[in-house]
């Protein structure tokens, strides 16, 4: 290569996951030949949330204050605690317009074979702020696949032997599917017959 | 989303080639949920790249100055001219060794359904360059797909027309490889070309 910037450029694409040597030359090749103004923005974009996000302190989703903007919500229901994998999950949720209450974002679900346990997805301050008071209700959202139902079910158990009220997203949701990605409806109808 | 900086990188990211929206998301996550380094990294790269980057004057590659470093170099054979589509395939022919000549970087192929034609791969400062004496020979390695052949065909012809010798990359079999299993195509075009 004549210049040190291109593999550079190369070589940081490739820390984009899914991203090999052929993928990050072609993203490399096509910003720099196509749409430089996509470079800038990208690099922008990049560099901001990697410098502003950071967990918000009640519900672990991405802020950039110290809780987010939801938790913050005072026309928020604050006896019912929607335990979701993702911020995209919760934004999937958040989009039905049929909840009204707050979240917890586990950011991550429980994958014993990833190495990836209670503590990795933030359980003992999930079961804290769950049993502080407040809560009436946790509605557990994960994913309706194998590692989300089993995520449900430690959560689930742990809260209902201190007493709570849990419920699970109903089976409208078609098994095997990632909520993001459930249209809008499947996802009201669940809410509604959470069970 | 709880932050308009997590759509504006998830955005941004659908910029790439070949990222939709289902990649992007898991890009952004990603690198906010466990890869910041590599976040600040690809920002500062693609910034560098994008201000940086321009085309060499003479060879059309990407390049930080006016004319890159393969064409400034005293040691390079300036009577032969090889003709490639990417910096890429020029990288490719570089590694082998065994072309000490110079380059022309088409920087695409002629693609007539892409809208692609002579003016937008450089044609006519291809022809100003090959044709001002110092070029004795020129040789034409697009690739050997439809589109490139087309390329090389449509160059071939007029740099003939104007008295220049023109060779192509010899099609055949891949070195290493056993008969039986290279395609028919390969072999008849290798019979073809045999020496
Ligand atoms: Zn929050
Ligand atoms: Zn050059």
């Amino acid at each position: 290569m004549p210049s040190p910037t291109l593999p550079a450029l190369i070589e940081a694409l490739r820390r984009l996951p899914g991203v090999g040597q052929k993928t990050a030359s072609r993203m490399a090749y096509h910003l720099l030949q196509h749409d430089r103004e996509g470079a800038q923005l990208l690099a922008q974009a990049l560099q901001q949330a990697a410098s502003r996000m950071r967990h918000c302190a009640l519900c672990h989703t991405f802020t950039e204050d110290e809780v987010c903007e939801t938790c913050r919500n005072p026309q928020r229901d604050r006896s019912k605690l929607c335990v979701v994998e993702t911020p995209a999950d919760q934004a999937a949720v958040e989009r039905t317009g049929a909840f009204r209450g707050l979240y917890f974002v586990l950011m991550g679900k429980l994958s014993p074979l990833d190495g990836i346990g209670p503590k990795d997805i933030g359980l003992s301050t999930l079961f804290e702020r769950a049993t502080a008071g407040e809560v009436q209700e946790v509605i557990l959202a994960t994913n309706f696949t194998a590692e989300g139902e089993a995520t449900a079910h430690v959560i689930g158990e742990a809260l209902k032997a201190r007493g709570l009220k849990v419920t699970r997203l109903a089976r409208g949701v078609p098994a095997g599917s990632e909520l993001e990605y459930v249209d809008l409806g499947t996802i009201a109808h669940a809410l509604v017959d959470r069970r």
